[in-house]
């Protein structure tokens, strides 16, 4: 029996498609589902792949992996062409919550959808919130990305009309360290209406956008609903 | 000055109109937003309104209130006839959870949006989520109320392509006291896209549904999107 | 031996004044402080006097005390008069945070400090702080309080020079019980300066505005430093 | 006196032998405690034996030990014939789980007993699970593993009659990290009758099932129950 | 639509009968519940009912209930006549942990076990669980049930062979409060192939007992499989 | 069976008599056992006995009850002669702590010792614990009790020889709330050699201090040790 | 668009400079940041900036910064001459507590402001506290900086009348790792109108100290507060 | 200023000596404090001093000390005469917990005080524990060490008259990682009289016993206690 059992009737069921977390896996086990992936002639995407995982993986499948070492994101068969753009922002509060705001655009653009970054508007000073706020409204889905306290999230909501998709991260220390203030900030909001995915999780936030729009993957998986 | 400054301006911002959260809120300061509301024309909801804080109203603001104990909501102003039905399915778990799933409900119809109720699927006995998931799929929003271990919130992920908010609920003892297992269940879960508000939320879960599908609310609220 | 050994010299050495936290003491103890300070012609404030605790006290020592029920606090030996107002601000994100604001209130006026109260300014409808930040900005110290996930906090830091003392407060549910939250938003906060009370510790923040204004309480307590 | 104690009469008093955790003990210790038991001729478990304490033995040792190091394990005197099959599955959520779970199957191999392992049927594709779940009925116990937010354990238990040990794992991120959410879903499952064991603890749940089957180990171990 | 679904076909699939936790329940809701089972002729189990909603059920109701009040059991439907004894023993820590062991006992004799009640054994005077080991010994199950520390967990698990269910209990005040000392205690165990139940969960221990045991309850519930 | 089984060789195991934790336990279970101590003539010390526990004892059982209901603790047998005085000092820090720091000092007179209450010395005016250091460093255990921050405990231990034992008290709010801040500040405390009993648990400080004292509680109780 | 935009503007707004939080930062993105600080002529402080971060950044950039290591503080732009001293004393604990107030110490520098250092005063023996107690009280601002159970905060508090603004250290193991137990102490003190920073912030302390002596930065950065 | 100030006069104010944890500091500061004790003529004991630590010391300095990797502690002076034997015993429950053990033997060896180890008798095997629970008895202290879920601290307690001191060790994993368990089943414990020292505190639990003996150390360190 193989170890894993992948799920490409995924997409066809839920519209997002299968993914695989690698951090927790061993290389070998990476290293067999890249292969099956490739010999099916399937799209995957692969998020939490270490460098040192990486640089373990046979020269082989590296070379068939489009790698992203910030976002710890790689891509088997490369992205589609763009389908839409302009529909989600996604709202970074500091430079360092970057790497998880571009797992987001980059899973985005998995399912081909172009993402509008707007980084670094953290509140401590609002005006380079204010300075962009119109054209953040002009979206149907906001993914909003803070870390330490999250005053973003409660702000952002305040003033926008769409969805809005708070992912913690865990950058902070002391009391902040690990995300738990974040993610709080984000689930205790005054502000209305707002959800929040796992601390960390940019790939969720890309996922819940896509279950929002509305609109199913590229129908490059077409496993049976019926499983 | 008075205690309270109403953001009457909120529904033209964010598309989700002003409510007043009861529970930490004197007697006092309630009856008092409740007349300033009908003085000036305004619908308006109560969320958390305990009962022994509703037989302590003034009998002139008891009569303006359509109250609902089991949810501890109220509408003042009266509900606006239906928009639309059939986008936002309500999936609860357990008898328990209900509370929360009306409140959910009660904030929807109060923006005019007929919501679906799933009640009583929870994963204990499979075959009734099963029995009722074509039901559900046909939504493009399903929130998920669910308490104990939340399992219910994987599941339903798993198998639909709405976008799906999660209300964990704090029904449990031991370790499921208060909600956080069935919210962590909720933000750790293995099925992707899914996204979660505070525990027993049901309102925060309207909104963010009321976000989702874009709609603004009606235009009762006329305060200039300036401020 | 007295069950207890008030610190009368503690304004000589720190500038604020000995206060009497009554709500884990029992009505005869209660009563017993009160008795000694009227004995000496004390003045003296106590905090967190709950209802019950104070109807249960003899009638002359009620009679003796200027009690306010929302803020649990009271005072034996009335007010002083004002010395000074206008260096102070309390700003409070809420309705519900406003018997913790008061409580800060009431004990500067038991220093003769006469605050500014700037209420209901919560970042949901970031318009209504807007409005008045420049009325907050001409005070040295800026008392904020709020609860449930706190981001006034890093807004109102981050956009005034006074010394901003967070006080952050139990009002909230779920995550938000018990003000661990907000607590950790004032803690963490990505504005820089902010310093941060126990929670819902109104009374805490007012000596601690005391101390920056570096004045000390009127000599009304003369005992030796030497202690 | 020597630094430990081998409980050699634990198999005649609880049916399941004495096995010794590595991982906080020191090099010299295991060589020693390895040393006495081949001097003993007993055969004997060791879990989480690190790579690198595994390597820092000496050759000998070495020699005498079948090692494992995806689950850890290393086995002095090899394993006994096998008495029994099929009567416990093993049920594992992700391929990320499979260390724990072979872990279990390598400690029930060392009492003889043959499990059957039921991989990747996590349950954000149901239908993995669906495929394989008449061949887990058939089954007196079966052990789950699962970390994440440990949907699987509810599911599984409300789907078969087996007795079912649930073993929450450490994988995952965010609220997940430290598999204390997997463990709180399996406490606190809606599905009755589920019982758990500590985080990432195959070899408990093996010794579990052992006590369930009712079957004392091999009688290699003759130590007098009056002690 | 009702707002529960009752699962009969639960004891088919896992040999455990359908049960309702009434705690969080309304009396309306409960009401209807115990309405359609003598409806339909069932015999159902109801845990976690308070007095005060026992007291609050309507007199035809509550004569149809055999009430428990210290465990807070209700039966409809009657006991069925005992169809083993012996196998199942109930070792308790303390006094105050009898209300949870004797839910356990009272879940057993619903579905015909008798179970033997071993009380008061905890180890601050050891010599009193070692006066009765030799009669636990000779069970296949034993449930232990203790609070404050558990430390009976450990100390029993050595001991005996049977299948031990550890169920903690929320007795204890200061770091024992909730019972999370407890739990803790019986999934650390330095005793191997415990198992834990969440807290005061008895009735969950004695649904884990009968499924170790492998009897189906009596086939007084026919729902077929399939579902 | 009876529930309880009471430990009468405790004493002459241990130095330190059987006692009963009566908050968790039922009204006719603590009937029970003070008719069963009567009986054997035998001396009992209950503990957390709350007043209306006691209110609904029969009244010819609390004819026989030295009670106190500020320490809730009630004396079967009534007290013996003191055997010894100034061993033992008990520092209190605050009025709202004396509960606890009583609940100390009955439970040593039960055992004939009397100790020396030194109360109110906390360290927010040091000059008070100063005025009194002198006369607790003659004594050989100082029972140190505070609650809040628990900042007494380092400093006193840093000024005396005595064994200290700290009791973290639940006195406080906020992050103090339940004790485990004044718990933590024991147990981290920089002055060495300090130990600690559970939040609130005088009665454990004091049968330390008896276990210190290396005196054996009053040969009343005979059972045999070799139980 | 970059990464960052620098709030060149917060001094003029806040009376507390722009700084930059290096340890969740790339490399590439430190490097950019000091570029663009030096190409406006700018000067900027860097907190938290790791040895093999500065180790990799490009020579040029680090000769252009005065790095120092053991509080991983990084200037560009020099330090001003000095504005005052006397106003702000720096009171450590511990010689481990050392590295974070030397931060604060170099962050008070950073704008012109000599601080006293009064080190290794913790209060296991207080006389060395005592010894300098007279030299704190003369100064405006306390910033008290200890680990472990943090009594120092209270001790101090309650002899001077200075601000004191509180800075818990990670310092300590066990209970004490990560500084909880610090940061407790200071938010639950006896001693009133003490404030709390985040953990192992002294940063913050000196930005908090800056705000309470109400003295703008020097006015290197004048960008307008309008925005 | 130098960044220590060695608390000389220590012994005689409380019978223990000072004593320096070295973990959190530089070693230059190590290297200081060893240099100052050496001119001193003092003899000083170093805690947590980390092979890594040592290894960067002067050679100098490492001559001078007399260091122990596996308790990583380090003299300087070399140990004093023994004084006394018999009258702590050190009762340790898995090989794994000797480090701790191990540290409080070496610390009473500083003092002159000689330890009896009684090593590897946990719980899960009881016979070990029973077969030296008489030669227990006889010490006037039993410090008790134990990780995971620290039953021996209970079960020892309730057979033994002396002082009983638990340290709860860091030792396990899962629910049991870094020693809360073991800690709060030390605190819970049903076994009275017992007191806990912070987690892995083998040097305080030594320090708390020379407490309890009351013997001061010898007169090496000759301080006034005025100061």
């Amino acid at each position: 029996m193989p170890d894993f059992v992948l799920d490409w009737s995924r997409s066809a069921r839920t519209g997002t498609s299968e993914a695989v977390l690698c951090e927790p896996k061993s290389v070998a086990q990476i290293e067999a589902i890249v292969v099956e992936a490739r010999a099916l002639g399937r799209r995957l995407l692969l998020t939490r792949l270490r460098p040192r995982q990486h640089g373990a993986l046979s020269s082989d499948t590296r070379a068939a992996l489009d790698y992203d070492a910030p976002t710890r994101t790689a891509i088997v068969g490369g992205l589609p062409p763009p389908r839409a753009a302009g529909r989600v922002a996604i709202v970074c509060a500091g430079t360092s919550d970057l790497p998880v705001a571009r797992e987001a655009e980059r899973t985005l653009a998995f399912a081909g959808e172009v993402a509008t970054m707007v980084a670094d508007v953290g509140v401590a000073g609002l005006w380079r919130l204010m300075d962009r706020i119109d054209e953040i409204r002009a979206h149907r889905v906001a993914i909003a990305v803070a870390g330490m306290e999250g005053a973003l999230f409660s702000v952002l909501a305040g003033l926008v009309p769409c969805a809005v998709v708070a992912v913690p991260t865990s950058v902070g220390y002391g009391v902040a360290r690990g995300g738990r203030a974040a993610l709080h900030a984000a689930l205790a909001s005054c502000s209305s209406g707002l959800v929040a995915t796992n601390i960390d999780n940019g790939f969720g936030a890309a996922h819940a956008a896509l279950r929002i729009l509305g609109e199913p993957a590229p129908i490059v998986d077409a496993a049976p609903v019926s499983r």
